[in-house]
C-alpha cells in the first residue's frame, strides 16, 4: 500500500490547494513529506499551468498565458538517507489523468509567448482539446487520428545544491546575455514574480532571498527536471543524482502522451493527474557508476510499433543555407518533411505539427560525421491513423477535412 | 533471378577490378548498368576505402589515410522510365560481407585527418578488427561485447541535377568560407585529385569538367547518399527523388553494424560486401506526397531489444557553457556520460566510444523545446555484453581488461 | 465521458452488491444496462469468486471453496441494434484494480476441487498472494519476482440464443457422459445450485426455467466467454459474434496477468477490478468475414520482452507413453521442464507452477505434423527475475529460499 | 573463419554427393567431421527431399514422393570432449539458401501419402513454388502475399544412445500398434529400406542391424531432431542434451520461414541451404539444470510485427463433438477459422492453407484449464499482405484471384 497519498483539486485554483505548491528549484525549499527508501507513494499533480487552459474553442489562454507560474509541482519530497553523491532510483509504477479532468490540451504557443520548435513556420497560437478514453487520446479538432497512451512527468528531479544551483544561474545568465531582448528568450533567468515556494510565505525575508536566487523550471539540468522524455512511462526506473540531504524529489508536469522533442513547446498532451512513485538509494552511487547526469531503464510496457514512415532532415536550413553538422536544424528538416507529407491527407500544417507533437513519433540523430550534414530521421507509426498513409502509385486515397484547430483571434 | 550481379574483388586495388568506379557525385558520370522498374539485382561493393585498412596491429593506416578518393561506389546503375520528380522505390532484399572479406573495421580518426563526433576527447588514431561469425561481429581489441548485426549501405543515393549540383556546391562553399583553415574542415568542396568517375578516363576535358564539379560523397543530401542510418537494413523500403533521367542509382559504403550518429566518423563495422535491390518507380511521387527529401519504411527484421541503459546529455557542453537548445552538445553530452560509464567496467575511452559507434544504440532527440537545454537521449542495449552491466548497489561486479586497441605511434 | 458506470464494492458480500450479478449464460437473463455503438462505459466487477479468497496464510479457501456460484458477472449489457449475425466491437480502453482491492490471488486448486493443468504433480491446495504496485504485481509469498501488468478480461462475451445454449448442452452433456464420475470432471452441466440470473429473483417459474438450463461459465465458446487470453489486455479490439438482440454482453473474471494456458486453473493474478469499453457494431458481420467464433486485434500496450529460456515439451507423458500429436501432453512436457528449471534456482515446485501460471509466458504450438510428436514451447522472459536466471557453465549461481506458499493442512 | 565447410550440391542426386549423407537416427552412425568446443563451421544441406520435388507446375511429385528416404542430413558431426550428460551449446550464427537453387517450395501432402494438420479438409496433394528475393519469399501460385525470412533448421539433434533409441522405438511401436492400418499412420517404425547411414555401406552386417534398429527422423525426441520450431532462426542459441560421447550433431531440413505448427506438413518453405553453427559445452549441463530435453534462447533478429489479426478456436470440433481440453482440436479450429476469413478475400481454400503454413504465424495456447474447452489463438500479421485485411463495415474491399496452386491430377 503506497505509505502517502498527496491530493489536489484540479478544478480549484492554486491558492485553494490544500498542498503547497512549488514552481522553482532551490534547495531551501521545505519538503511536503518525508519518504523511506523503499516505500512507495502517490501524488496527485495539476496539469503544468495550473488550469489556465479551458476546454473550448479559442486559443486565447495558450496566446495570453502569464508562463512565470509554471510549472506547478506538488513537490518536493524528502527520501530520509538520501545523501549528496548517492543515486536515487525512482520506479515509475503507474500514472495517468486525474479522476476529476478526463482531458487535456496541446498547445502551439505564439512567437511572442513561448514559442516553439518550428515557431517561424506556425508563429499563431492554437490548441487542441483531447479527451481520454482509457488508453487512447482522440481529439474533436483533430480527424483520423487515435494517440496510444505513453503517460510520463515532464518533471522528475531533484534540488540542487546551492553551489549547483548558482553555476546553472551564472551559465544561463551567460546565454542571455548574448541576445537579451531576443523572442523568443534564449533562456529565462529566476524569476520572484509569480514563484511559489511551498509553505514559504511571500513577504518573508528567507522566501525573497530564494525567489530571487531559484532556478526556473523550464529546462532539464543535471538534476533531472524538465527532461520531458516520453520514455520515462510506467513501468521504468529513474536513476537520479541527489545534491542536497534528503533528496528533495519533485515530479510533475504530466502528459498523457508525448512525440520525441515535444515540437510545439507545450507539444505533449498536457493533463493533470496522478503518479505512483517508488524509491531506493544506492549510496555513493554516482561516484561507483561516474554518473554526473540521471538515466533511466526503460519499460517493457511501452506501446511498440512495427510499421513506420521515416522522414529525414539534414542540415541545410529553410533557406537553403548550410550548416555544420547542426542536428537542431536537421530534425527541424525531418519534422517539416513529415508536415508536408501530412498536408498532402488534408490536415493543415498546424493539425500535422501537432500530431508529430503528441504522437509517439521517435526522433532519432541517425548521422553525426558526415560533413556538414548531420541526419535526422522521425518516425510516424502509421497505426495511429484511421485510414492509410502509406505511400502508393496513385497518391493518397484517402483525404480528411482539415483546418479544425481553435486559433486565438 | 537478379537480372544483373555487378562484382568487385576486395583483395585487390581499385584499378584492377573490373567494374568501374564512382567516387563523386555529378550528374553526368556514365551509368555502369541499366535496369527496369520490377527488377532486382546484386551489386558487390569495395569496403569505402577500398582496402586501405589492414587487418592487423597498427592504426597507422587509419592516421595516414589519403580520404580524398573515398568513398569507392560500384555504380551508378540506370533505371528505364525514371525522370526528374518521380520517386525511385528501393527495396532493401538483403547484403551481407563480401565472400572473399570476412572482417571489418572501426576507425577513429585522428583530429587531423578527418576528426569524429568526439574528437576533441579522443584526437588520435585507433582501429578495430572484427571478425564476423554469422549474424555477430566480434573484435580480438574489444573483450566483452558480441554485436548483432544490422547491415546496411551507408550511401544509397540517385544522381543530382546539374542545378541541384551547383546549389550544393555554392552553400557548402559558404559554409567553408567562414573558416577556410578549420581542422577538421567544416565541409569538403569539389576535388579533382583522386576523382574517379566510372568509365571516364582522367585526361579528357569531359573528365576533367565534372572533377572539378563534382560534389564530394561524404554528406547525404537532398539525393539521399551517405545517409548512414542503420535502419536500412535488409527488408527496409527507401523512397527517393530523382533529379535526373534513369535516376542513376548509387550504392555503397556497406556497414555491418552502426551505431546512431555513427559517432567515431568510420564509427560502423566497415566492410567490403554484396547487396542485393529491387527497384520501382513511382511516377511524379515527389509532388504526389510532397516530398524533397528521401524517406523509407523500416524492416520488421531489426535486431529489436527490450532491455536498455538509457544515458542522457543536454546542451551544456564540457567547460559548462550554456548553448541555446543544442541537440549536437546535448548528444555529445548523452555519449561521454555512456563512455564514462563503461569505463566503469574497465574500457577505455577509446573502447567504449567504438563499442558505441558500431552497436545498434539509439539515439534519440527527447525533447528540444525547453529552453535552453535539448535533452538527447542515448539507448544502450544491454543483452550486447557477456556480463552484467545493470546498476546495482554495490557497483560492477564484473571489470573486464581493457586498453587493447591498436593505435597509430 | 463513460456512459455508464456500474459499480460494485468488493469488501462486500454479493447478496449486498447494488447491482445485480450473473453466474450463467442464458438469453433471457436480463440485461443491466443500455448503451448504444459509438458509447463507452465502466464496468467494476467482483473478483470471480466474489471474495471466497481471503489475503492469509491458508489455502483453506481454496480447498473448500465451493466452485458452483463462480464467476459472478455484473452484466449482462443490451447494445441497441445489435442483432444476430452482426459483429459486436468492442475495444478495451482500459482496465484496472478495483480501488478498494489492491491485491490479488493466484490459487493451485486441489484435484478434488477443481483441479488444474499438472493437477496430478500437484494435488494439493495452494495460494499465493501478490501486492499490486502500479503496474508491478510482487508476492510475500514468491521471493526473486516481479510481474508486468498485462490485465485483462477473463470473460467477454456475448449471449447464446436458446439454439446455441442448447448445442452446448448437448454436447457437453455427451462428454460427461463417458466418464460421469471423474475427477475433477470431463464438464460441468448446468447447475441450478448458486445460480444467479440478475434480477430475476430465485423461487419464480422462470428463474427456475432458465437455471435449469443455463450454461456455466467456465469454459470458452462460440459466444467468447471465458477465453481467458491475456492478450485481450488495454488497448486491444475484440469482435463477437452476436447471436441475441442487442448482444447481451458480458464482461468479467479480471485478471491482472496470466501467463498462455493459465495453468494452475486460478492461475492468473485474480483481482476485484473495473474495465472500461467502447462497442461498435458491423452489420451482418459474421457473414461478410465467414466468422463464427470470435477474433481479435492485440494492443501495441502489451509488455514486450526480447529475452526468454524456451522450453520444450513433445507429447510422450510422464509415464513415458507416446500419444499421437497431442499437444495438451506436448504443453504439459514444456511446463515440467520449466519447473524443473526453475527448482534449480531454490523455488519449489509449487511456487514454479505458480510463476507459469502468472507471468507473461508465452505458450506455443511450434510444430504439429511431425508424427507422432507434436512439439510445443513455453517462452520464460527472464527480466521478470530479480537475478539471472540464464544458463551458464557453473549452474545457477544464485539460489532463493523456496516453499513459501501457504498451503490447506 | 569456418573451421570446416560441408558442401553438397543440390543439383545432383543423393548419389553423387561427395559428402555422406544420413537419413536415419542411430548411435553408431559415423561421423563426417570433428570439431572442438569454440569452433565455427558451415554445413550445406540438401533440402529434405533431396531434390524430389520440381520448380513446376504440377503437384504429381508431392503425390507420388516416396517418403522412406527423407530427411536427408549432411551430418553427423563429431564435438571433442561431449559427453553424456553435458549440454551441447549450439549457436546458429547463420543459414540461406543454397547458391544453386534460389527457390523452396511447400506441399499439401495427400492424405495417402503423409497428410497434415488438415488432412481431412485438403485430402488432395497440391504444391507451391516460392523465389527467394533477399528476405523476402513471394510465389507466382499465391498472389497479394509476402513473406519475410525466418530460416532455421527443421531437424537439429544430437544421437541418442542405444538405451535411449530402444525407448523410442519400444514407445512408438505401441502407438503404432493401436491402430496399425491407419492412413496416414500414427507413427513410422524403423525402416531399412532407403536407409542412408553415412559411410556404412548396404550390404554389410553392421549396416543391415543399424537399418532396422535406427529411429526415422520424422518427430523431435529427446535429442531434438525435428522440432520444426521456427524461432531457431539466425541468432538463437540451443541447448541440446548429449547422449553419446561426442554428441554427434545433427543439422539438416532447413526452411526459409515457416508458420507455428507448420501445418501443411511440409508446410514451411523448404529449401536447400548452409547453416553456419559454432559449439560449445556446459559440462554435465543437463543435471546442473535439471534438463532432460532441447531448450533455446531466441534471437533478437527474429522478424517483429505489431498488428495481428487472432483467430481463435476451442475444442469442439467440425462435427460438434465436444472434446475435453484438446488443443490439437481447438488450434485445428483457429486454423478453420483463419482459413474461412482468407477465402472471403479470394483465396482458395488451399492457398490459405499454404499461407498460414508458411508465413511466421503465431500458435498460442491461451488457455488450457477451462473444462472442457481449450482455447488456442492463430496469429496472422497482417502486413505481410500487400492489400488491406483487417476488418471494417463494408467487408473484404480487394479481392484477388485465387485458385492457383498446382495440384495432383
Amino acid at each position: 500500500m503506497p505509505k502517502l497519498h498527496i491530493t489536489v483539486d484540479p478544478t480549484r485554483p492554486v491558492e485553494e490547494q490544500k498542498e503547497v505548491i512549488q514552481n522553482r528549484w532551490h534547495p531551501d525549499i521545505p519538503a511536503i513529506a518525508d519518504v523511506k527508501p523503499g516505500d512507495d507513494f502517490i501524488v496527485e499533480c495539476l496539469d503544468w499551468t495550473a488550469g489556465q487552459v479551458r476546454n473550448d474553442e479559442s486559443a486565447e489562454d495558450i496566446r495570453n498565458m502569464d508562463l512565470s507560474p509554471n510549472h506547478h509541482l506538488t513537490s518536493p519530497i524528502y527520501v530520509e538517507g538520501a545523501e549528496p553523491g548517492d543515486l536515487l532510483v525512482v520506479d515509475i509504477l503507474d500514472l495517468g489523468p486525474h479522476p476529476k479532468r478526463n482531458w487535456g490540451y496541446t498547445g502551439i504557443f505564439s512567437k511572442c509567448n513561448g514559442g516553439g520548435f518550428l515557431t517561424d513556420h506556425f508563429p499563431h497560437a492554437h490548441k487542441a482539446i483531447w479527451d481520454f478514453n482509457g488508453v487512447y487520446a482522440t481529439s474533436r479538432h483533430i480527424p483520423g487520428v487515435r494517440i496510444p497512451n505513453i503517460a510520463h512527468p515532464g518533471i522528475l528531479g531533484t534540488a540542487p545544491s546551492q553551489k549547483l544551483l548558482e553555476k546553472w544561474n551564472e551559465r544561463e545568465r551567460k546565454l542571455i546575455a548574448k541576445d537579451p531582448e531576443r523572442v523568443p528568450p534564449l533562456a529565462l533567468p529566476p524569476e520572484p514574480k509569480n514563484a511559489i515556494l511551498g509553505s514559504l510565505k511571500p513577504g518573508s525575508g528567507e522566501f525573497d532571498r530564494i525567489a530571487k536566487e531559484a532556478a526556473r523550471t523550464i529546462p532539464p539540468r543535471e538534476n533531472g527536471g524538465n527532461r520531458d522524455i516520453k520514455n520515462l512511462t510506467r513501468g521504468a526506473k529513474a536513476y537520479l543524482p541527489v545534491y542536497v540531504p534528503g533528496a528533495k524529489l519533485t515530479v510533475g508536469d504530466l502528459h498523457f502522451t508525448q512525440g520525441d522533442g515535444e515540437i510545439t513547446f507545450c507539444g505533449a498532451i498536457e493533463m493533470a493527474g496522478w503518479i505512483h512513485l517508488h524509491v531506493e538509494v544506492i549510496k555513493d552511487g554516482m561516484n561507483k557508476y561516474n554518473i554526473s547526469h540521471p538515466m533511466f531503464v526503460p519499460s517493457a510496457i511501452e506501446p511498440r510499433f512495427s510499421k513506420y514512415i521515416v522522414f529525414e532532415g539534414y542540415s541545410v536550413d529553410e533557406e537553403g543555407n548550410q550548416h555544420y553538422l547542426d542536428t537542431h536544424v536537421a530534425y527541424r528538416q525531418a519534422c517539416l518533411q513529415a508536415i508536408e507529407y501530412l498536408k498532402g491527407f488534408g490536415y493543415s500544417g498546424e493539425e500535422a505539427y501537432t500530431i508529430l507533437g503528441t504522437a509517439p513519433i521517435e526522433g532519432r540523430i541517425s548521422s553525426v560525421v558526415d560533413i556538414p550534414n548531420a541526419c535526422c530521421t522521425l518516425w510516424l507509426p502509421v497505426d495511429i491513423f484511421d485510414f492509410d498513409i502509406m505511400p502508393n502509385d496513385d497518391g493518397p486515397k484517402h483525404v480528411i477535412k482539415g483546418g479544425n484547430l481553435p486559433k486565438a483571434l
